[in-house]
């Protein structure tokens, strides 16, 4: 039997089996499903009422709240396309991107509300959603297809306009279910907002806790204090963050070992986790997947799936394991690595290609933008731009967004292979690598490093260090000591700010 | 990006990712997925070879062998159907289910030759499969549509001709996603096939398992010393069964708890498991999942997902809520009971109503039977023919199969609530309720027991136990003793056999 496989779906099986149950914790509010499914209704009324028909565009311009959660399930509930915001971005931003996804609406946190006027779109900021909800109708459609257009994600580009790249209700159905198997959601768990809600849709979270039963934990500001004490009070059971958000967490004074018969399970992505972290994480009863994905790709395409036999090697060597982005995840889409003339690179853990993906959780295209998804998707492949090699064992491992290579003296430098490095010192808790210009070898790597908090650390003594690690060419030229790193909303590092400072 | 959705998806994957790891062990032979996949692949050119091309209908004679297993891939691969009959029929039931599918080719284990031969179709043994294989041509292709006809399963029914159930690669693809999330299918799974993989293909665990890169553990028969003997040898994790052997495998003298840190996770259905079953498989380290679905829905399309909080309550009050068959699974589908009327019953616990499912892992049809099938599926329901109740909480509670119903003085009578009944005496080990004709009443209950090896019972003393529990005209008005009860190949009891014996 054909039925549209749409993620609404979760939603509605939820409010049956478990009704009862708590969907969301936001702040020192608790909703059953069968409350949250009745708000997702009704947000759908008030949109409606508000003029939002089939297809429209509705923008989030909101921190990861109930009422951010609802938009996932109100706005495509109408046939309508959630447009998710990154708040961080400048007014500036914003209104090219609402402009350019010519949505008509914008859900919006009360404090968002100059930005809005600014901007110059019709609004309901988040008291009045709160307010109007209560009495207003309840409108959830029936999914017409499950091609339709589900949700517009911008791409937080660092150079150039952003990309509106599209989610279908149907990838976004499969890659939730893949979410599910992978982190282990179930009917007990907690998971987290840690990760944002406008990045990637959350890797399609809102649906996959959904799915599983499981409960949605708000977090308005990512505060290791905040994070501690959720994870003590309401037993958070699953988070998703960059490895920055977990440095930050480990080498906070609240932290604990988690108390669980299971361990904390935190999906993490962005850059390879350090094997110091590793071993921290693993003291604090936490238990970390790499996964792999771009916004093109709903999130995570990739998974380092986790061999058991693994867990009992040295911890550097579990690092080094873990430091690869895996395969496909459990979808059974494919994940290759190109040269330059299309065909594989060897599987030699060495050869440098372009990380090229293929599956239902690969976007529809880019927003109106024929051109860039042409050059996107060329023969039914995905080209993420992204450089990596793949190993023996059918592994693929980053070497580095293609902008951050560094090329000097004709050879390139993957900028990830130096921060490794550095990071692999006891006295190193975050390193980013750019390119510095320079007279004889056009470019040469510059380090900008941030020690542990008290652990004296100079120059020299890194340089030798990572000497006796990688190729002499690659060692850095120059060593910032800075407090921290620039970070885009999401955790990724904002090379280009690094970039300009060298 | 639409990329067809199909379960020989799960096989690249797992190729590329878990290449060495083991993904059949059967007897003393192990096959690595690399190893596996290509067996896979010269098991369609040994086919091709023999003719078979798109759209044939290629039959199976076989227990859980890793050709069988096989054949789950090979056929499919090459755009052929695959027919998966139950071995234990007649020569002659054989035979009519291997002309209704028109299948040019069985595929068959070496002791079922004569039979093979009885009913003239062309076939392949074990012994020349095994001698083929390394010599044979790979074929494996694309899968054109993914509605396409991936198998067909003939229903085992009581009486009649049995039905071709119709499954798609896309319906089989999203309940294989959905076993892996239920049953928590990991990478260091170890499935035991103690279901036959003839029945709804195994539950689409053939998928399954290598979706999550688990181990298949082949099992040519149910037999408790083996299967506690594999638990302890090879560390089995999961395992599917009806709960009549799972009460042969508690109350076998190999019986030992689990040594694991996870329990042995069992999937059970056809019938609920007892109080008694239930604490005895928790003193084991066993945890059991309830699960619902007939041929019709690829298996188990509804699960009683199991609120944490209930493990803390009193073993009755556990099993009498484990005993219900929950809801629809993760995928979303729908789970109904119908009144006459065609709308839902009150969800009172008490209103019987029938069963209906909508879905993804619905069937196409029956095989060649539009008059059947339009019985089956109407208004984009499948009518199960099973009567239940809903519950205020949304799960659903089977009450009968339509036809194992005993109306007496025009009350029906569920059996399944008098076997319940009787099955909370410690001293019944299981027991079956048919209808009995009646001169007065028309017909009355009456009662086939198996009791506990060695404890004492009588009828009086079982009559007064089930009076209290249960109202009087549904009390057993006969009471047979019986070392075993009538089965199928699947463990179900075969009812009508005792319907011919009062």
């Amino acid at each position: 039997m054909h039925v549209m496989a749409t993620p609404l779906d979760f939603l509605r099986r939820a409010e049956v089996i478990h009704a009862d149950r708590t969907a969301v914790i936001d702040g020192d509010r608790r909703f059953s499903y069968a409350e949250f499914a009745d708000r997702c209704r009704r947000a759908g009324g008030l949109l409606e009422a508000h003029g939002v028909r089939p297809g429209d565009r509705v923008a989030t311009l909101s921190r990861n709240t109930v009422m951010m959660l609802e938009a996932h399930y109100a706005v495509p509930g109408l046939g309508a396309v959630l447009v998710p915001i990154n708040h961080r971005l400048t007014p500036g931003e914003i209104g090219q991107i609402v402009s350019h996804a010519g949505a008509g609406l914008v859900l919006f946190d009360d404090d968002f509300a100059d930005v809005v006027k600014q901007i110059g779109v019709p609004g309901i900021s988040q008291s009045d959603y709160e307010r109007a909800l209560p009495t207003a109708a309840s409108a959830m459609r029936a999914v017409a297809d499950e091609h339709d257009l589900l949700s517009i994600n911008y791409t937080s580009g660092t150079t150039g306009l952003p990309k509106g790249v599209m989610y279908e209700h149907r990838g976004a159905y499969f890659q939730a279910l893949a979410m599910v198997a992978h982190s282990r959601l179930t009917v007990g768990s907690r998971f987290l907002w840690t990760l944002p809600m406008f990045h990637c849709n959350g890797w399609t979270y809102p649906w996959a806790v959904t799915a599983a039963g499981g409960t949605h934990v708000c977090l308005d500001v990512v505060d290791p204090q905040r994070i501690w004490q959720l994870i003590g009070e309401v037993g958070v059971s699953h988070l998703n963050a960059a490895p920055t958000v977990l440095i930050t967490l480990v080498g906070h004074e609240s932290a604990r070992p988690v108390d669980s018969v299971e361990p904390l399970r935190v999906a993490t992505g962005g850059a390879p986790p350090s094997p110091t972290l590793l071993a921290q994480l693993a003291d604090l009863n936490i238990d970390v997947t790499h996964l792999y994905g771009l916004t093109e790709t709903y999130g995570p395409a990739a998974v380092c799936d986790w061999h058991p036999e693994w867990s009992a090697l040295p911890v550097a060597e579990q690092a080094r394991l873990k430091a690869r982005q895996g395969n496909a995840n459990i979808l059974g889409g494919q994940v290759r690595v190109l040269g330059p003339d299309g065909s594989d690179v060897p599987a030699d853990g060495s050869t440098v290609g372009e990380v090229c993906l293929r599956g239902n959780n690969v976007m529809r295209g880019y927003f109106r933008d024929p051109e860039a998804t042409s050059q996107a998707i060329r023969d039914g492949w995905f080209h993420s731009g992204d450089l990596g090699v793949m190993h023996p064992d059918g592994y693929l491992e980053l070497k580095d967004r293609s902008k951050d290579v560094i090329i000097s003296g004709g050879e390139n430098i993957a900028s990830i292979e130096v921060e490794q490095a550095l990071a692999a010192h006891p006295a190193v808790r975050e390193a980013a690598v750019v390119a510095m210009a320079h007279e004889h070898w056009g470019e040469v790597p510059a380090a900008f490093v941030v020690a542990q908090t008290g652990v004296p650390v100079d120059e020299s003594t890194l340089r030798d260090f990572v000497r006796g690690r990688i190729a002499g060419f690659k060692v850095p030229k120059r060593f910032v000591f800075v407090d921290e790193l620039p970070k885009t909303a999401t955790g990724k590092i904002q090379k280009f700010v690094l970039r300009s400072q060298v």
